[in-house]
């Protein structure tokens, strides 16, 4: 099941960046499950990764790849498969991420360095590193630009759509594309949400300038959606800036504010793609915290709601159990909560306040706003001044199926 | 569902105690729904409430009776109801909770303040006042010491059976007794993690030593299940301590350390029998967390594991997929985590060590524990000499079918 209509826009090809895919038979036999792009050498690129302890292999590889760049070493590929996370495979697993990305290397006549490997699968086999290299040739043969909803497809797991975006606009008279893809669907909760992005843009731009627009367009879109509050082993998004249009964002400038928005609305597209295709989904529900002291009180009450298995078991039944809403926040830890000043709105109905349900709510108008595909949960904290929105599913039956499923 | 036989011991009475049980209508027509407590006036009565800042009128008005007796005033009787909660019911809840206090003293020519009142249901519907006070008579009426098992059964909400247990054991040559029962199926989570218990001696204990005793008691037994992380509005256990056996308890001698294991025992023995019979549950699971730095990184991480859908899920599915406790392991949010150094059993079986499967597991044996109606997981960090256990269940299709359908 997921929310909403799944198609998405032509993703559009970002000059420096190709893409090529093939099967390796990993899990999937029917799609591919290896992707790989190549990067122009005067590209930048940066990354953001999972803050989870047991980080996976790759994880661990990609980043110190990626940390070690200079002016000889530059990131020219990434190696992506599915079917498997070699996540908690100890020693064996950094050998085999590293294995791969040599024997990559060797065929491209690069070095191992150049590469940044990226898994997506369960957790605790041993990647299948021979399935991996034999497929190797076919994956660089069939290296083109116009490659992105093909990798978009290689990418999934449990996914059941594939998610992309793609915008095109002005600067300095000149056109800029970003285009990006992400797959996820469960174990997905910040830091990262998403278990993998590849986002890419034709203008130029700095590595360091391009790792800042990534970490915050990352804070505000991947690192705002939760599925289920696990936070994956495996999850990684990469920006790459090619420069081919010649368009040059420095900060402190015109261009980078229209790039950073432009970034930031594609990223949250492919963010809520991820939500919508939430395993088990049937509703895509924003929950925005108002009027909040802080940023972390903020985000603490909106999680805290997310999170609640009885308001997400309500919302899968299209219940507006409101009392569920105002017990999950209540218990959200929030010091001195003054219960007495707090509003809660279903979209535009007010349903809590003064500690209680709110005069002028009926269950008519509840179940109006609960009937819908997609539900805004509004809650006023009058404490202050900060707003701070998340974005999650409802919890159901198939999330279970799904889950007690997966390995069988 | 529920895990485990269901049967309880016999429910000893406790002289100074005497209990009534009656037939409200509110949501229950078949079984009683209001049930008093009648104490005599020389016991001690203490009590903890839930932390949640959204408290239902009826722990208000418990609490602030509880917090005004002296000399004159004790809490000499406990109204209780189920069907509905009380909670976000604003100043009317307020009203409506005193107003049955009030009724139910008049009757008894006592005073309000005596009076303390306890509800459990739905939440956010006003309280059915007239449905109550018209059945105190009847309540009154059928007052005795032998309707523990009776009580037991007329504070259930959406559980599937009775909890209760009770105890004898000698203090000083004297015969000491503790009974109790509790009530509690969803919306668990400390603190408190019950949504009602009612524990009584007849051992004379002083109420400042009464209410440390319970305090302690419940931070080891309610204060440690979870079955679904929502801490109810409603949360309340009360200890009553009648003095009848004529046992006295004071600190620092051998009489207080042997009652406190007892009743420990007994509170844990009550608090598991919710897990137990937690929504949905088909597996009664144990997670203990080992050689943590301190208390709050031992609950952090063994919290983390018992509310991670996806290790609930694949202990729904007897799936001894341990690459998901891994990964809520490594998402608990510990400093400097060396995931080298941790190890994970499932019972006595090791399943994670240098960071990967244990090179000793095999899928056989992580099957059969999986397989039991009891597990143990133990995930020993390696960090300092601390050990915490909690309990909890898994999430199955019978938790979204009763929480989706609860309101219908």
């Amino acid at each position: 099941m997921a929310v909403g209509p799944g198609n998405i826009v032509a993703l559009a090809p970002i000059a420096g960046v190709r893409i090529g895919v093939a099967n390796a038979g990993i899990k999937q036999v029917t799609r591919p499950d290896v992707v790989l792009f190549e990067i122009s050498a005067s590209a930048s690129v940066a990354g953001v990764f999972t803050k989870n302890a047991f980080c996976a292999a790759p994880v661990h590889v990609a980043k110190e790849h990626l940390q070690g760049f200079n002016e000889v070493n530059a990131a020219r590929y990434l190696l992506v498969n599915t079917g498997n996370a070699n996540a908690g495979t100890g020693e064996q697993g950094m050998l085999d991420a590293k294995l791969c990305c040599q024997a990559l290397a060797d065929k491209l006549g690069s070095s191992a360095q150049c590469v940044l490997p990226f898994s997506t699968g369960v957790i605790g086999e041993l990647l299948p590193t021979a399935k991996i290299t034999s497929v190797l040739d076919d994956v660089i043969r069939s290296l083109q630009m116009d490659n992105w909803r093909a990798a978009a497809a290689g990418i999934l797991t449990t996914d059941t759509r594939i998610k992309g975006h793609s915008v095109s606009f002005e600067l300095a008279g000149k056109s800029v594309l970003i285009t990006g893809i992400s797959k996820g669907s469960g174990m997905i909760r910040p830091n990262m949400a998403t278990m993998l992005g590849f986002v890419a843009t034709d203008a130029d731009i700095s590595p360091s300038v391009l790792q800042k627009l990534l970490t915050d367009a990352t804070d505000q879109s991947f690192n705002r959606i939760t599925v289920d509050g696990d936070t994956s082993t495996n999850d990684a998004c990469i920006l790459i800036a090619s420069g081919a249009s010649g368009v040059s964002i420095t900060e402190n400038t015109e261009a980078y504010v229209v790039f950073k928005q432009q970034l930031n609305a594609l990223m949250l597209e492919i963010a809520l793609q991820i939500v919508r295709d939430g395993e088990g989904a049937t509703k895509l529900v924003k929950i925005v915290c108002e009027h909040a002291a802080t940023v972390a009180e903020a985000l603490e009450v909106a999680y805290t709601v997310a999170h609640s298995p009885l308001v997400k078991t309500a919302l899968f039944a299209s219940d507006a159990n409101w009392g569920r809403i105002l017990a999950a926040v209540g218990r959200s830890g929030l010091e001195n909560l003054d219960v007495d000043r707090l509003k809660i709105y279903l979209d535009d109905i007010c349903i809590v306040e003064n500690g209680g349900r709110a005069t002028s709510y009926t269950e008519e108008a509840g179940a109006k706003v609960m009937a819908q595909d997609e539900i805004l949960i509004r809650i006023v904290l009058n404490r202050g001044e900060v707003s701070e929105a998340v974005w999650t599913t409802d919890l159901s039956h198939d999330y279970i199926s799904i889950n007690a499923d997966y390995r069988s």
